[in-house]
């Protein structure tokens, strides 16, 4: 019995949030999902999510600062990925005396540093292959460093950088490289261990992962290089 | 016998190139489609293209720099539109010393005034009807003043801060209003009329009328405001 | 016995506020002084202020929308022009449905169409020349739309999207074109008048218009072409 | 014998481009001069050329993205400053594959980190004293990046998003953030030992010195917080 292979995502710092609804969505969409994670256990009922729709996950843990655990547990995979959704970061909220240098580093690594490892690690591979897509996940301080920021934006800002120069570095090998500016907060359990239940708008993480899924889709004749996602009731 | 009334998209400004797909795009995404442009014939087949999808095309002539007729055509519409494309505008490549002052005011009209006066006419009913989307067509110039680009550039410049001043105001009431840069040349019979039909990438029409379907049902938890579209081949 | 003749500032929208100002700290610099205006009278004491630093100021009546008005006055004076600095502009805050298209016209008549008309008279003939500067003055909302800002951040953004294509054009000819992004209000009669005396942060003309001074004295090996302005006390 | 005490600029990052005339211009401008460097030498002609003025030159070696170095040599010369540059960087122009993980970090130690350490040991004790200046040195790839950038252009956007987060924070204490963004190639030996000799337009280093000077004479009722500097004749 012949079987098509679907097409695979993986996923740089699934979390229960936004990660758990990419799974679904391109799980829906027809994709197998790999995710990555610092801590062992993947988000509570992403397997079954992906089962539901025929595909199948797997997960993987992974310091994704760290060159060597990157590049050891993403060798055997990168022949396979045809969607990367780096969504790895640490958000800090501190002045500039608040911050010691090694959270100043931390913040980057994750945020910064993880997402060009896991780039080099897979683009190539991609553009040797001459298909697929790099999604990165901004945030509002991609754009804007605001006061008690500086080493959230700065790494926000970073990882922009990174990200424009790969698409202007893969795009003619056929990689669709693109980054998402989240505009607001997700909801999710996280965010509101962090910020209580009840403060302002939030983005819809399902909402957020459909937009991905549609990025993944453009064909190269009309590729997004950045969008913008925020609440309808967000002020800005 | 009961039928279910289709959404209405209005495009202001609909071509044979961009226009026509969009028809086609929204009709088989469940549309009416009304098409307003300066020339009293509508690009060839698109009553047809809407047709087949059982949708509904009707036609209306008006100039959409002129605030009367713009005001007259439209006050009838305005309760029933759903979606706004605001896709006119007036290409002009040449020296300043080459430009003169009514040559700018004219690319100034269609490209930027126009687009004022459509969404005058619209938003503030959308905003009582308490939904709708607008989706106003930049382009590179938007983001970019070239030489021998000050009179295009200067009304692209114009329509992206009167899209921002819109999607501010608007929002709030339930209306996603959004700008899409157009980063390139579509592939469109007028493209290579005056372009030529082999200089360089173009943006698939179907593409980017398909973009602009998913900007037009994105939910109100994950908005887009601005995204950019080119070619993958494009250099930028 | 012979004079060595000082350089001519043409101020495009003179005023009370930074026009006298300007007129002032470039006459101190050392430059005769021109001032253009819609109303016959020259701002108190601009010419006294001029003379003070043995300068000399000549005062024009034109309304800066108007093409013909503009070539016939500036026509004669352009030959002696080496600085421009466009300062017109309608501050307009009002919704949508608030502004009547007339307005809306209006404000980028004076904002936006005013600076073209100018820059069009005298870029090309400092061009000729070989040497000259134009600067032109911006706003917040030359880079951000707000809600009721739709007239006035069209206006402002369609004049930043002209100038970079001045600055691009006539860059190559030696003329330095540059934009000035003013954010915040400037201390000033009108302010007040506007405003109420005591609300908010207020920058300071002469230090504004010292900052134009320093842009019009930058040597071609390093120049500006954009910076913002405001008051250390503006929050951002 | 009663002697005024000259204000104190740092360079951090000082070399025989930019920084020797740095140290030239703030000189005549009455400063002493502070340069910080990872090699031991100073520039050739620095203590003499602040010497020509009236001021002292005085140097010290550390590795600015070393934290313990940074805030051992910085903590007794930090309540005498009142002017910032931070000027160190580490130009990387390579494919992603050719970008070893260290050198990427490298690159973000040099152009983000050090900045953030330096700022860390000196805008608190400024703010205390309620006065001083930070001038940050950007380049073209601070807003775009470039193929080939992905590293540089990392570093330089993430010092971006750090000082508009030092901008918006360190403000209202009266410390003014600044970003100048160098678009091009300085004159100075380095860049020839680079790029040759004669390859496209240079930026005069002591104009851009003359800049930096500009901006921190300005008041605190203009400030600027970011412009760009290149040559006449660079394309853009």
């Amino acid at each position: 019995m012949a079987t098509t292979k679907r097409p695979l995502l993986l996923i740089a710092g699934i979390g229960e949030g936004l990660g758990l609804k990419l799974a679904h969505s391109f799980a829906v969409g027809g994709h197998d999902v790999v995710g990555l994670a610092r801590r062992s256990e993947p988000p509570a009922g992403v397997a079954e999510a992906v089962a539901a729709s025929g595909g199948h996950y797997r997960h993987f843990v992974a310091d994704l600062a760290d060159p060597a655990a990157v590049s050891q547990v993403l060798r055997p995979l990168a022949p396979s990925v045809d969607v990367l959704v780096y969504n790895a970061q640490r958000l800090q909220i501190a002045t500039v005396g608040e911050i010691e240098p090694e959270t100043f580093e931390a913040v980057w690594r994750d945020g910064c540093f993880g997402a060009f490892l896991v780039a080099r690690a897979l683009l190539p591979v991609m553009a040797a292959r001459g298909g697929g897509t790099a999604i990165f996940s901004g945030a509002t301080a991609s754009r804007r460093g605001g006061a008690r920021f500086s080493a959230f934006a700065s790494a926000k800002f970073g990882l922009r950088g990174l990200v424009q120069a790969l698409a202007r570095e893969f795009g003619p090998a056929g990689i669709h490289v693109t980054h998402v500016v989240i505009d607001g907060l997700i909801a999710a359990p996280q965010t509101e261990r962090r910020f209580g239940p009840a403060e302002g708008p939030r983005l819809d993480p399902a909402a957020v992962a459909a937009a991905y899924l549609a990025l993944a889709r453009q064909p190269a004749s009309a590729w997004t290089q950045e969008l913008d996602l925020r609440s309808g009731s967000e002020r800005y």
